[in-house]
């Protein structure tokens, strides 16, 4: 089972901080059982370790304040953005301050000219992109949940658009943080490119919260291309599917989302969203750019699909047929849990060089089977990163034993094709085992970093690295 | 003037080191003045400090061999790719070993289907490009000089290329490096991404060798485009080209390479490759697609030039053509250098918004010409990054304090308008006063790491970090 052991509590210290914050926070600090329960991780499997109080900060200057009084009695300070994270990484082991930044949510300034933009940690992927419609602009990192995007940067968020936008790590020009000692750093400003020494941007991008707090960010934009236009396709084998893909990356099509959604997936989703899909691997697609240059991208996709025994392609570029088409994907997260009614879900991933892609979706469907596990997947196959949503009674043991079975075997089979343990997921307190497989000596010196920054381990204990 | 104080030496530690070496490699140590001093740093106006002895490294083992020496005897290392950085990089002011990794220079494993390839760092650009031809793959980033591939990740080089493609930071998978303890770490494997904790590989692109030797990358490659479209365009002034610019990116051309040459450089390149090109601003741009794709885009890029008064607009797709029309960008330096017969010149880059670019550069050229210095200027001005190349008379010390005074000043400037001092050219020696005042507090966290990891400073000292 992964590791969530309660770390040693300072008890004196959580009473001053508490003590001190509510002088200075009044009723933006909450002790309430409920509010430390929902800030404590309750989105997985994993148990939720709730913290000790939540303070609600609306600017840097209260961030750097809450840090240094923890810094002062060494205790715990757990960065909160919307919640949405799966790996344990907002539990508390120590107890501790939950830091909830969600009133930080001030859009600061948008550079249409430069393409970028300027945000506190609080404000929301959705806020944002609503905000920048009207100038014909978007940020293209989509997780899925209506993420912060402070937690998106602490977490190194991925998702559909990264196959041709990048991740979080491609998209932010610098931030904005309060280290473990209160002091507010900038990574630098708002240049597209630099090389002024250590990347401290890209350090503080996936550290989950443990070296610091992200209190802004000046994100890369895009501008909203003059055309979308979407398409699907259903194939006989995850293997002939991934094949296509392969062909249409190498081919240099710009493809901006080309989702995966084994068998399982497509007959959840026609039963959940009433659609007559073929029961058999699909891909859904999606290409931005000029009017001409997306349909001559998917033409050319239609042309590859069809060597690799692709079935029923359609393409569409009108707004509501492309929701239509989409559906499926959009609904994949839901329509899995319906397989199975009343059932947990337990939602991993793992990425691999697209090449191993295939025998990786084949090989956990295989493990899945052997362990009598239900287990849809679906898959950001552009990046060779799938997820598998395991379909668990709540409360039963045996299965969740057989589930912790999955996840480490699937861990290793990734580690083992030259791939990781998490493409999108973060470490949090579920990955750290797979991440110290994965990783070894590597591990020693991000320990050590951390240990530079942090010499008394309050910024978010207990996660990333092995204590 | 720049910073290369000279740093105590460790006469004892350096002898028993250059001993023990000797045992080692025989005649891949190298003690003679001429190879030491092309070894230490002759490509810019920072005077040579010399390494005590050059060692040729054929394998990680050896590096890791090499370092563990060096910090049993707490000498410096200095790692050397091909000698092509500009800031003192490869100065060794307090003495030790240059590590030249040259005959590291095996490409290991080509995977096509994944679209990465495997070097170790001696492997040189051009050498990865013309392996790679036959495959229809390229790796697309062009610091202009042949660069090793190991000394462009240590400085996080970028160039011509970067508006489509990012910079090393973007085109690394993982790397293998040989920490200051002599540990041969992986920050990973061949996964497209990866949210297993802190981003080594990042941390070590860019620390120019003062965290960690890299003996091996695993590096993003591309398909070699289905055609190719150059272009050029001339404006009438430095502010109508960049209009055009900024008009190009935010309408989402996916330009491959757009470049700015200043009137002086036109001027320079007609005289000194017998052009007859209009001595005003030009633009050369270079488009990545499909036939179908580079017509349109470059097409759509006229008719953005027509709005910034742009003239004599040339667009061609043959190979020949298309070099004949970059040949004004690949003859840049030297015609530059023509300008002055027998000078010595001193190049020198910033980054700043794009929106403020045409300032910076007006500034720029204003601030030479009061100071009575020539000073052509070429830009990749897509990312807001351009050079100055200052032509100076060699020993003339009046010349060289007014230059001094001009990077001072245009890294301010740059500064002041949210940009950076350094986009492609590092940090080395010549930099590091700039980016302690663009970071300020931030280089303090920047100093406790390169501490953590390297507590002796035995690597590349006197770089990045101020002492």
């Amino acid at each position: 089972m992964a590791d969530i052991t309660t770390l040693p509590r300072n008890e004196v210290g959580i009473a001053a901080v508490i003590s001190a914050l509510g002088d200075l926070f009044q009723d933006r600090l909450q002790t309430g059982q409920s509010i430390r329960e929902q800030h404590g991780h309750t989105t997985t499997w994993l148990e939720n370790q709730i913290p000790d109080a939540v303070v609600f900060a609306r600017s840097t200057e209260e961030v750097s304040a809450v840090v240094k009084l923890c810094a002062q009695h060494k205790v715990p300070v757990i960065p909160f953005g919307t919640g949405s994270s799966l790996e344990g990484h907002l539990n508390a082991p120590a107890g501790g301050i939950s830091l909830d930044l969600s009133q930080m949510d001030q859009i600061k300034a948008v550079h249409a000219e430069d393409l970028d933009v300027v945000v506190q940690p609080g404000v929301t992927r959705e806020q944002l992109n609503t905000h920048l419609r009207d100038q014909g602009l978007f940020f293209p990192i989509d997780p899925g949940a209506n993420a912060s995007l402070g937690g998106m940067a602490a977490t190194r968020a991925s998702g559909t658009n990264a196959v041709r936008y990048g991740t979080m790590k491609d998209n932010i020009l610098s931030l904005e943080a309060v280290m473990a000692d209160g002091t507010i750093i900038r990574t630098g400003a708002r240049a597209k490119k630099s090389s002024a020494g250590y990347d401290m941007a890209r350090l503080l991008i996936g550290s989950e919260g443990t070296l610091g707090v992200i209190t802004e960010l000046t994100l890369r934009l895009q501008g909203i291309p003059e055309a979308t236009r979407s398409a699907r396709c259903s194939f006989p084998t995850v293997e002939a599917a991934c094949q296509a893909v392969m062909m249409t990356i190498q081919y240099g099509i710009p493809v901006a989302r080309i989702e995966l959604l084994d068998a399982l997936s497509v007959r959840a989703v026609n039963g959940y969203s009433k659609l007559a899909l073929p029961e058999t691997p699909l891909l859904l697609l999606e290409f931005h750019g000029s009017e001409a240059g997306v349909l001559e991208q998917a033409d050319v996709f239609g042309g590859i699909a069809e060597e690799f025994e692709g079935s029923d392609f359609t393409a569409t570029s009108t707004a509501e047929e492309r929701n239509k088409l989409w559906q499926a994907r959009h609904d994949a997260y839901w329509a899995g849990l319906s397989l199975r009614p009343g059932c947990q879900g337990l939602s991993t991933d793992v990425c691999v060089p697209i090449s191993r892609l295939a025998e990786c979706v084949g090989l956990a469907r295989a493990k899945a089977e052997e362990l009598g596990l239900m287990a849809p997947m679906v898959g950001h196959v552009g990046d060779g990163n799938f997820h598998a949503l395991l379909l668990l009674e709540p409360g039963n043991r045996d299965e969740q034993a057989l589930a912790d079975s999955f996840l480490n075997w699937l861990a290793d089979t990734a580690i083992s094709m030259e791939g990781t343990c998490t493409g999108e997921h973060g470490v949090g307190q579920g990955k750290r085992v797979y991440v110290q497989r994965e990783l070894g000596e590597t591990t020693r010196f991000m320990s050590a970093i951390k240990s530079a920054l942090d010499p008394d381990n309050i910024m978010n204990p207990g996660k990333i690295i092995q204590d």
